[in-house]
């Protein structure tokens, strides 16, 4: 079963606010294994609204429209479905009555123009809106469910869950959705689809979706059955294909940041962590204490902008800087084991690099990063070259420190 | 002159994503003079991405899709809108050279399905990406401009100010548009509006616009004449109105966000900043050296996230935690007085504080945080409290930190 979301609303189209109810009604519709094809959005302008309601109707089972349902000149959303479904209006006394009880226990009165919101298109229920004036309305059309939703979340929500939710339960067969996800370092998109889709294109369900942002894949698996258990094995039929084709570039087998997967297995073994970041500022440490409790593993660390801070407050010695520029594997380890030094901690990871945009020389061009990594045993230096702008190489480099330390983490004592 | 945007991706219409790029595209449209009417989210879909390309033709003079351009089967734009308007593709070789360059320069080799992102639709333009493999295309069909735009902001955001703005202003009447901007920090919405809303609400030309962030309020004023001489004397009647009444809470008469402002008046004064960030785990760090050319400066600083590493890195004695808790003036200033004095800059800053979820106490409550700056004559500090989560009062915490630098470096020496 497939629906439509419409946000009415001349005010979500304007740069400075987003139609955020529909990913509330799509978790919703999702959970009852309804997937959401199209959203739109619309002024108030009945006009285009009935286009776009008459075009929803021709294809999706469900739509659903939020806002416009005030008693304003500008509250289109009534009358565009009532004209594009070809239904007259209807007066309904009560609900008039009921909108002016609601005026009366706030000691205000009724404005004329609330008794729009007394009518409802013919042949449509009326749902009770606790929190505010505007009924909802829920129409059936042949085997297509519309409804008229008010905007404000805290009518729109108690609305959907309490009338809408059980009259759509009832239209469905009884089935059930299980998921998986996986997320991924800094590896491509490209790179990640190529593997993978040998594997995900032979199976319709479950459906297999990749969500990638800058140096981070997120895979998900989502089966759909009519019991648990037929969902459960078709994603243990699935999953471990993908997993076994991905090994341990895989950093999480759920929807956790690499700093919630690195600060678990610190807080696992019982060990601390440092920094010493040069290029990233602060990037690395502000991600890492971006989860709660990481007081538990995170002592603190260095922000060694300059030479002369590095030799100061890490001991970088002076000649190495001169000899190797600050942008090499020996300043990285120097700033990794001075750090660990320094902070008494487990670990200890540095990140020097060239961010942009001018600082690039032939030997480290534009977009070199090195990370170091001072443990118990050793230090080892990781060296990359990311393309992008200042902020896409400074948050690569955070990524690719964090994914350093996770993967030296994953390797067995 | 009307535009429709159509965000393709799937991702997209999950409860987990959401459109933004729209946002920034209304407003680059908005200060054309150009509405946007309609907003439509597609998913990977060939077929309903093409019906929705028909309809957005048919009813308006600009239509801008974003996502789809990417090198997989699930990346179905060019493919769609070809279809819809009835044009054939182009593979053009010189596009095909650029990617396999691209992958080149970071030493991989191009997977053979980034060949798809080297096709054109018949008569359009190719846009060069400079951040990404993805060309974008431009098509002028009779009295339209068609844009297909790739999805990643990064990516999106240069294109279209590079490639699209100047096509679309050739396309409209000659017009003069003219913007006075005023950042202000750490002020409520509700605030600054009432405030100035006496003044804003009498001109109808320039428009005002307030946009909020967390603990960051942009007003935009938008004249739109004839000539630039009508403009800009509109903004200079305006301007100085809503400058009188917010005074030094304005601490920007542009764009430039905090951290811009502070660093430069640090250059202006030939003088440096180090950090001792705890709660805030290097957020103020970062949000310096995102600047370009901060280690003009900014000379580095110390993460003190657990007490004994305030001790041991900065100085602070044991007593002082004991006696006054890591949350409390004596501490921020000890922090900042310990990094002044360590790096030798001219200021410090430290932040010290109760992020949450837990940690709270009847002294210092969840949301609590003290900066401290230490300068060439004296050591200050300032407390607030900020209610919401940790993300909110880490960020509120960094924004009150540069503020209070920004506020002394704005006092004349």
């Amino acid at each position: 079963m497939n629906a439509e979301i419409i946000a009415v609303g001349s005010e979500l189209l304007t740069p400075q606010r987003i139609d955020t109810n529909s990913l509330w009604l799509t978790d919703q519709l999702n959970s009852l294994g309804v997937e959401v094809t199209t959203k739109t959005i619309v002024g108030d302008d009945r006009e285009r609204l009935a286009i776009a309601v008459r075009a929803a109707c021709a294809r999706s089972d469900v739509v659903i429209l939020t806002g416009g349902l005030g008693p304003t000149e500008d509250d289109v959303t009534r009358d565009a479905v009532a004209g594009a479904l070809r239904r007259t209006q209807v007066f309904r006394q009560n609900i008039c009555d009921a909108i002016e009880r609601r005026f009366r226990r706030t000691n205000r009165a009724m404005a004329e123009i609330n008794k729009r919101q007394a009518f409802v298109i013919e042949g449509a229920e009326a749902l009770p809106n606790p929190n505010g004036t505007a009924p909802g309305q829920w129409i059936q059309d042949g085997a297509r469910a519309i409804m008229l939703l008010p905007g404000p979340p805290n009518e729109l929500k108690p609305m959907f869950t309490r009338e809408c939710l059980p009259r759509l339960q009832a239209l469905l067969p009884p089935q059930v959705i299980r998921t998986q996800s996986y997320r991924i370092a800094l590896m491509p998109e490209s790179e990640v689809d190529q593997r993978i889709a040998p594997v995900y294109t032979k199976y319709k369900n479950p459906v297999t979706t990749i969500l990638a942002a800058a140096g981070d894949i997120q895979i998900h698996l989502r089966a759909r059955c009519s019991t648990a258990a037929e969902a459960e094995s078709l994603l243990a039929e699935v999953g471990p294909l993908i997993e076994a084709i991905l090994g341990d570039s895989i950093y999480a087998k759920n929807l956790d940041p690499l700093e919630v997967v690195v600060g678990k297995a610190l807080r696992a073994r019982s060990q601390t962590l440092s920094v010493a970041e040069s290029c990233t500022g602060g990037l690395v440490a502000e991600r890492i204490t971006s989860v709660p409790g990481a007081s538990d593993y995170f002592l603190g660390g260095f922000l060694t902008y300059t030479d002369r801070i590095k030799t100061e407050l890490l001991g970088v010695p002076a000649d190495l800087l001169r000899e190797h520029t600050a942008v090499s594997e020996p300043v990285a380890e120097a700033l990794a084991r001075g750090a660990r030094e320094r902070t008494g901690s487990t670990w200890a990871l540095s990140v020097t690099g060239v961010a942009g945009p001018t600082g690039g020389t032939e030997a480290t061009p534009l977009g070199t990063v090195i990370v170091g990594l001072a443990g118990p045993d050793a230090c080892s230096t990781r060296r990359a070259r990311f393309l992008g702008d200042r902020d896409r190489v400074r948050a690569l480099a955070a990524q690719l420190a964090l994914d350093v330390l996770r993967r030296e983490l994953a390797t067995p004592r």
